[in-house]
């Protein structure tokens, strides 16, 4: 007899099926025992009365691994609106032990003690709430992917292990590599630039490595990044947009195909429009100023309160939750960003649900401005780790932009989560390195 | 004016159009100038007459960044049936340096020592048929996560930065992981059968890294590997047609789709039925010794002659060129394997094209069986690298199997390539850390 997956039982009413998967749940209610069996599509409802087969449920234990035959039968209270009767229950994998985590209860119940959860993640992640937020995770990859598809992009893969770092300054993790000291990328920047000049638009979605030390609930030492890249750009505005449209497409996406997952996990409702607000940064700083009374002018960036407080502005003014803030200081650019105007880089923040998703410049293509921005900042272009970056802008780079985007972060902000963390299935940070 | 790419010039013939793209090549012809300017699509021609615009090209170098205006003209001998007539140029981005490395051959032509190809990686990428290559390569991760999508796998990201080395014994880089020990990940092994207690069927395409000392055309320390792992199997067999299935479909649709592109590359013919052969170890021993007069019975594993003849074999014999080893022996297995009868494992080599793709066992999914067999490998069931693991077993794992298959191999193969490197955009060895 054929497997028949929970979510298909209602297509069976009436027939003998088959179930195959793990004990999630026992009850008793008003003399009956019942049992909720878990697989890849969800869970389904088992009445068990006949003695002989309720014995077998004694001390059985959840994660127990279940085959089932019985009777599919409509039930409108049942989830699917179908459960199991008369079943004959059959032991695949017997099961001795008390699951080390709850995992029948709502993320609202989680264990307060992130590391707790974190600890027990191996079976903590068989609560279907977990479950969902990870399978989310999944589709907003593919989304992503099917919009970069369309809109021409190529697929690399680029080396995560490299002689120098590619951003300089901030912490990266050295190792040994037959004798030379390597390094782990902390973004496919300079490739991915050098592949603007094979393909014009590029993408990747990669682990990332960075050694933060801070022990915080947005600091991971390795996440997974969506790195983009487009070439032949008639201004900044044009990666500006690219990256409303993607995250406009895939929002409204996931909010579709995903509606009843997301109003499980209590996800915020989606407040955006196709065409996301700007405001540079001043604007920012000065209506932050007028409605808060805090003056932030002399900051460089946006202070994290500013970053919640434009996004909440954006959201009742504009009806959008997410807004760029454009016109970055010249400050706070990286050697490889553009020189905007009047101390500018030609920079924004993507900003969703008030945090920064995104740092979405335009870059400096041409050779002898890269060169003179690298000395300016302390790089040596000749160096091994930057000499085949600066041959690809001797050859020819056209115009181009894009940006880094953080996809645990991403996921974090679309399910209204409140770390980071939970929003990656086996979190690294500095004081953890297992499960 | 609009950009139109190269490959739509013909959709706007006897109109005034507006190209950009890289100067590609040059030459004279009859007293004509001929240029040809490469952009994301492809490469298209233009004829310069106007002597003020020939005098715009002289010393002008490969590379070059060019805005052109001109008309669309009919003119089947020229790449893609059209061309440029009277053209304006606009240089967008100057360059002034030769190409370190020749762009305009076939791949044929490429240099012999592969040493001074990848020292040329940046810029030799922009060879039309390198950038094939790795078009097609990501139209097989494309076709490969569709694939995958519609038979119910949900796609993971796993940690790279371990506590221990998953698969023990074979060569791992360590860093230094604030004050702890750490490994980069060899594969996922333990994370997506920990995964298969959440979601039944998972995948995951990432980089895996080995410190392989062999300066070979095989080895390289960083390679992009597809890992699939499936639960509830009714017998190892679902596990092998599931990744025929993949396989089949994968190599079906590029054979399709990229056509004309592995006729450029002189890509083998494709030669598979949907159902691929099965060969035991002992027959392909058997059929090899009594065709070469060579004994391998001896051997633990298929020599590398013999996985290319029994490929041959099977492309002669059965019309198909991929084909399973079968009943590989017990004394190849590794811990988390599950053993089958009379000194084999439950597991197979798939075989493609002369070479081993993917190992693909059943795993041993029993707590107490697993236990055993990490001891008699050595391995201690307790200690921090494997607790968690073990966790997932204790708390009910269905019987399932996978396999680990290298995303840079099969995309050597399909091409015909003759280095796995070839296959791989900036490849590392024991010697290359750059670009």
């Amino acid at each position: 007899m054929e497997r028949v997956l929970a979510r298909d039982v209602n297509k069976h009413l009436g027939k003998k099926i088959l179930i195959e998967g793990w004990l999630h749940k026992k009850r008793l209610l008003g003399g009956l025992t019942f049992i909720a069996i878990r697989d890849r599509s969800g869970l389904i409802q088992i009445v068990v009365q006949d003695k002989g087969e309720v014995e077998k449920l004694r001390g059985m234990q959840v994660g127990t691994v279940l085959r089932v035959q019985g009777i599919a039968v409509e039930e409108p209270r049942a989830p699917g609106g179908a459960e199991i009767h008369d079943p004959q229950l059959e032991i695949m994998v017997k099961v001795s032990a008390e699951p080390p985590i709850e995992i029948d209860k709502p993320l609202s119940h989680r264990p307060e003690n992130l590391d707790t959860l974190f600890d027990q993640r191996v079976i903590g992640l068989r609560n279907l709430d977990e479950a969902r937020i990870f399978r989310i995770r999944s589709d907003l990859l593919r989304y992503i992917r099917e919009f970069l598809y369309k809109n021409d992009f190529v697929e690399i893969n680029t080396p995560k292990l490299v002689a120098g770092a590619a951003e300089g300054g901030a912490e990266v993790f050295k190792l040994d590599y037959f004798g030379q000291e390597a390094t782990l990328a902390q973004s496919p920047q300079l490739y991915k630039q050098i592949m603007v000049g094979v393909f014009e638009r590029v993408f990747e979605i990669a682990p990332a490595f960075r050694a933060e030390l801070s022990a915080t609930t947005r600091h991971v030492s390795e996440v997974t990044m969506l790195d983009i890249e487009m070439g032949f750009i008639h201004g900044h505005d044009e990666v500006l947009n690219m990256l409303q449209d993607l995250l406009y497409s895939v929002l409204a996406r996931v909010y579709k195909e995903h509606s009843d997952d997301l109003k499980v996990l209590n996800a915020p409702e989606l407040v955006v429009t196709p065409h996301f607000p700007k405001y540079s940064m001043q604007q920012v700083h000065e209506l932050y100023q007028k409605n808060t009374g805090i003056d932030t002018s002399s900051e460089i960036d946006l202070t994290p309160d500013e970053e919640k407080w434009i996004c909440d502005y954006a959201k009742e003014h504009d009806g959008c939750e997410a807004v760029f803030a454009t016109g970055l200081p010249e400050s706070k650019m990286k050697f490889y960003h553009m020189k905007g105007e009047a101390g500018t880089a030609m920079s924004a923040d993507l900003l969703f649900r008030g945090i920064e998703l995104a740092t979405v410049p335009q870059r400096e293509h041409r050779h002898e401005n890269l060169i003179e921005q690298m000395k300016a900042a302390g790089i040596d272009p000749d160096s091994p780790g930057f000499s085949h970056y600066i041959t690809a802008f001797k050859h020819g780079l056209p115009p181009h932009g894009g940006c880094g985007f953080g996809i645990d972060r991403f996921t974090e902000k679309v399910l209204g989560l409140s770390n980071v963390k939970e929003a990656i299935l086996f979190p690294r940070d500095i004081n953890r390195l297992a499960p």
